[in-house]
């Protein structure tokens, strides 16, 4: 989750509630410059921890703040941890909401072994961003992986998600597990051609500095990185708030891969805004990738690393289903 | 959307914006009974519509207003319509949101066309509640229909409907139809065996006075309404937050019905909490139905009465894609 800082533009705010400790003594509000959504929004619900964003105008999420836990400023972003009342612990970055401990297994399970399951063996593996170790750990289910190398940018996500995250930052104790701090777009430039089996671009909103992660030398250097046949996947936000998003990383990838596809994640909860956030997903020149239809049905409960429970969303057909699109969607597609 | 009276311990408040008319000068809330979510929400804010439910504690969804255009109480519930910023006209019963123009066009959908396309040549449909006419203008696509029967409680809700949203309202229009205001339980009640080849539960949630519409006696009429053969789709909330409720439904048409399945509709938006929302679709006693494999594969254009667009989110890979459920939901259901 979040590789490359994350939306400048965003806001958060939280208030104390009942049960809140020392940490959120009043109110705590991030640097983010806030638009014109400040304005409306300057009475703030206390004890409610308040989502907005330019990624999605006009609408707002909240979430019942119980406790806060950790409020930082890095190198990139802010960082923010808090107690919900009803999604466990919730990681927000730069005043949006990254995971919950309720509902993250979808997004990691399925942004993972889409790409995973479409090809035969992958032996080596690049998360970029991804630094809560969720797709870490679903990466580490898959026993004919050699190395996992993973860059993310911001050491203080690493941190705090070993902190108060361990059923996602578990990734990390895998041992095949090589962990980068640093730029994903530079580490990708000066990979070595036909490195990886699969990419997988586990990013933050195309806003910031994130924004590299959407634009085509950036897809050019991963194309390069891939073996044949290799496969890239990348976080591609909502059909319904973000067709244009979606339409420049089809227009930056098209002529890079033989394959692309756009797949949606069906059935999310709360941190995937709207409800819905889908994947481009692209293979290179080489043997054809079916996407529709995984060669590798991965059991649910396969994991060859320990303390990794079984798989709570992820299932072969609901990997196909996630590549049937609403009609809207499709004719913009063709 | 609605039919037997709404969220009695639902909330709305709606304060005025810049741009705000007379109906919404200064915060308008309703007389629903809060419960401790008020003491939460106490502080308002301007000019956004704050939608809290005990269907899903510690969260909230808002929308920014722009203007209320209606505001009354019928016998039945609290019923507002307001302009939103980015979602167009939203229609709102005891302060839960039913639908936005931007997106009801997926719900309407779904739960017309997974059961209808589901059988050959459905004859007479009954739908209950639906008083948008959302439903019946999906209904109004079958040429194979001879009679559309719909029986919703509230007048209040068809007037508005009429009043600001006659696309959805346009399903009115159809010579095939005949309205019934009345309690949809008594209908079916009162309704000759083996009149339907389908029905359409389009409810609002089991809180307050829908709750019938959710329990044995009322599918009971339901099963004895339809032919040998024939099927109902019931809204069924979300599979993240109301499994309990999905299991009650389940355990009263078990008996009563030879095949039922659930759906799931993947990709909605704003109007259906967390994104999702499902259905329980069932068949009598008599030609085996496959839900996953709709039998008639209606056309994106198909609109046999004037003035009904296209399809925007219906389509047949969709339709079987709706019962591709994530593993944790499979496990409940098995």
């Amino acid at each position: 989750m979040k590789a490359e800082g994350g939306a400048g533009a965003a806001h958060e705010k939280v208030a104390s509630g009942a049960g809140e400790k020392e940490d959120a003594s009043g109110t705590a509000s991030t640097n983010g410059s806030l638009g014109s959504a400040k304005d409306d929004l300057s009475a703030v619900m206390p004890g409610w921890f308040f989502e907005i964003s330019p990624m999605w105008p006009g609408e707002a999420h909240s979430l019942k703040v119980e406790n806060v836990l950790f409020q930082g400023k890095s190198d990139y972003q802010d960082v923010m941890v808090f107690q919900s009342s009803t999604y466990g612990k919730v990681l927000v970055l730069d005043g949006v909401i990254q995971c919950t401990e309720r509902d993250e297994c979808a997004y990691q399970e399925m942004i993972t072994h889409l790409p995973l399951c479409s090809i035969p063996n992958p032996k080596k593996v690049l998360v970029v961003g991804g630094g809560d170790g969720g797709v870490l750990r679903e990466v580490s289910r898959y026993s004919s992986v050699e190395q996992i190398d993973i860059c993310e940018i911001d050491k203080m996500v690493i941190d705090v998600s070993k902190e108060f995250f361990p059923k996602m930052a578990i990734g990390y104790e895998d041992p095949r597990v090589n962990l980068y701090v640093g730029d994903g777009v530079e580490f990708l430039r000066n990979a070595s051609e036909g490195t990886y089996d699969a990419i997988i671009v586990d990013s933050s909103d195309p806003i910031g500095p994130a924004q590299e992660l959407f634009e085509k030398p950036f897809f050019r250097s991963v194309a390069k990185a891939l073996r044949p046949g290799g496969v890239v996947c990348t976080q591609a936000e909502s059909i319904w708030l973000h067709m244009h998003i979606i339409e420049d990383i089809v227009s930056n990838c098209d002529i890079l891969f033989s394959f692309l596809s756009y797949a949606e994640m069906a059935k999310s909860m709360y941190s995937q805004f709207s409800g819905v956030i889908g994947f481009v997903i692209c293979s290179t020149e080489g043997p054809a990738v079916d996407f529709r239809h995984p060669v590798y049905h991965i059991n649910e409960d396969d994991h060859c690393h320990k303390s990794v429970g079984p798989l709570k969303f992820y299932n072969s057909e609901i990997h196909s289903a996630a590549f049937c699109l609403p009609s809207f969607a499709k004719r913009m597609f063709n």
